[in-house]
């Protein structure tokens, strides 16, 4: 349909971000067999239960980020949206690595990716308020 | 992109929930902090408990949510979409409130936000069968 | 909106995929009242734990699998796309099937599942690369 690919940069960076996030889940299904954590238990084990948290934290960022980058793709601009999902991306990446270290210093890698979460929502909504008046 | 504009109620509704959501993941970390929950942990204290699953069953419920919306927006009207949406969000509002208090009286706001998903489904499956035939 | 009704099989297959996530979910409920694990509580009991964890892990795989899907659509092929999808639905239905019998048993339909969003996420970036150049 040649009118989404006016949002092609939107696109590859939605791409990436479930790149990343299929990494995640790689990463927790490793965690499971390595430290024996049987289904349907999801805790149990410190280190699994680091790597599960991540990729639960990112399902719940995801549901706040996608849909907040594509509304401001579609109301306000392409290259922009695909510059802040890139910074929720380094934000996640920063994220999950200090996590798996230690959960304490998750907080700079969470603030990136709200930063970029929140920033990409209010771009969309000025672009929708002005899409209404 | 001229296009989606065409579904701008839809798009304000869509920021309305993320907002709501965005709210209730505050809410979480607030109590993460405030009941000394330490992370990877997700259980250990009841009010927490109740915090976290309110932002867990929200997550939940927005993906049949979203879906249904866009579908029932694009396939039959946008203004529709949002009256629904807008009831999904009451819905989701009454459910944190009851549940926070009593988790037994969290039916009727879950009842009142299935309702809604429910709703959007049905009208973007007449309005998706309508475009196939 | 026309535009949109050139995915009218994507759509179709949407609205499978979240019957299927609705009927999960109506399941969980039916388990958490028949084993009485009282809210907030998601642990407990083990045929309750099996129930929501199906459920958690088609959440997980939705965000994975619904952009692909529609990425896969717009960029490449409405008709592949709903292949892609009703692939992914059979893994699911057979996942969340043997899941409820035995946990150990679930990896031929979560790596169907996880085969068509791979598929269609290839799909979609060779779509999209081709839409950048």
């Amino acid at each position: 349909m040649e009118i989404f690919m006016r949002e092609p940069w939107t696109a590859a960076t939605t791409l990436l971000a479930l790149l990343v996030y299929f990494l995640i889940i790689g990463m927790v299904a490793t965690a499971r067999a390595k430290y024996g954590v049987k289904a349907p238990a999801v805790t149990g084990n410190e280190q699994f239960e680091r790597a599960y948290r991540v990729q639960m934290n990112t399902l719940e960022q995801m549901a706040l980020f996608l849909p907040a980058l594509w509304l401001y793709a579609l109301y306000v601009s392409d290259v922009g949206a695909a510059v802040g999902g890139l910074l929720w991306i380094v934000g996640r990446l920063i994220y999950a690595r200090a996590y798996l270290a230690d959960p304490a210093s998750r907080g700079p890698g969470a603030i990136i990716s709200l930063v970029a979460s929140v920033g990409l929502w209010i771009g969309a909504g000025y672009g929708v308020i002005k899409a209404l008046i």
